[in-house]
């Protein structure tokens, strides 16, 4: 299977990138602007495609949903280029009826099985932790779930 | 250096995802939806950096461009999590004036040392091939320029 992107330039730093699917990003990476910077698209790759999973994987289980946002962190190393060392991923959810079992599980699956961006970038040198947080219940239930890599895609439920 | 963004699900697999710089991106993973797939933004991130470090290079060497697109193609293996084995970098630039050469070392400088986001995918299990067109030129010319990856960042300039 083979996907494509096309790239445009506008001025500066600036370029508009089309994908076949019919998506527009803007990027910029000039300072004081506004627009993605690449470094960002990753990470924003890594929070829609372990979304995708976990939301699928709760509707699967039943699960009724509010609110999802999946927030990615990335720390970068200090030497040129500059990859990052450290991606986190929190999971919040609003739901007072959501079980974090079924949670904890969705983001396991993710992490270690269905998606490929995880699988492309723990290939490398990078370590990629999850948490989760559930709002909505009389007593919010939060927790670390799973790390990945790097060099592999280990797996350490840690619920807290 | 820390960045984030945050992935807001709307419904379906559909998902907004916004930047600390003030970047939105819709992503949607339903077949017949439009909106960029996870793996074709990793790929929009590789087009728009790459990008980047060249026409950065291109004009501080001085170099008059008039368009220039960054296309990129990926491969994924059939087996799931379907990673990307290998991925092809064209560059398209016009400009009747444009040196060759330039534009070669441009390219160069990007795969093998200023960008981050291919520092990150060569640590893993891809290949990425980069080649050139110049149009406008009354010949116009064409050619790869190096490979990087899998694991390292290797140097192969070819020029036709």
């Amino acid at each position: 299977m083979s996907k494509s992107v096309e790239a445009r330039w506008r001025s500066g730093l600036g370029f508009s990138v089309v994908s076949a699917d019919g998506g527009t990003v803007e990027l910029d990476g000039d300072e004081g602007t506004s627009g993605y910077r690449p470094t960002a698209l990753l990470l924003a790759s890594l929070a829609a495609c372990t979304g995708m999973d976990v939301i699928s994987v709760l509707h699967k289980k039943r699960q009724t949903v509010g609110r999802y946002e999946v927030v990615v962190s990335g720390h970068r190393r200090p030497d040129h280029p500059r990859t990052f060392d450290v991606m986190t991923v929190e999971h919040r959810v609003s739901g007072s009826d959501v079980d974090s079992a079924a949670l904890v599980r969705a983001i396991e699956l993710s992490a270690t099985r269905y998606c490929p961006i995880t699988a492309q970038l723990a290939q490398g040198d990078v370590t990629i932790k999850h948490r989760f947080l559930i709002e909505g219940a009389s007593d919010p239930r939060e927790g670390e779930v799973v790390v990945t890599g790097p060099h592999g895609r280990g797996l350490a439920p840690l619920p807290s």
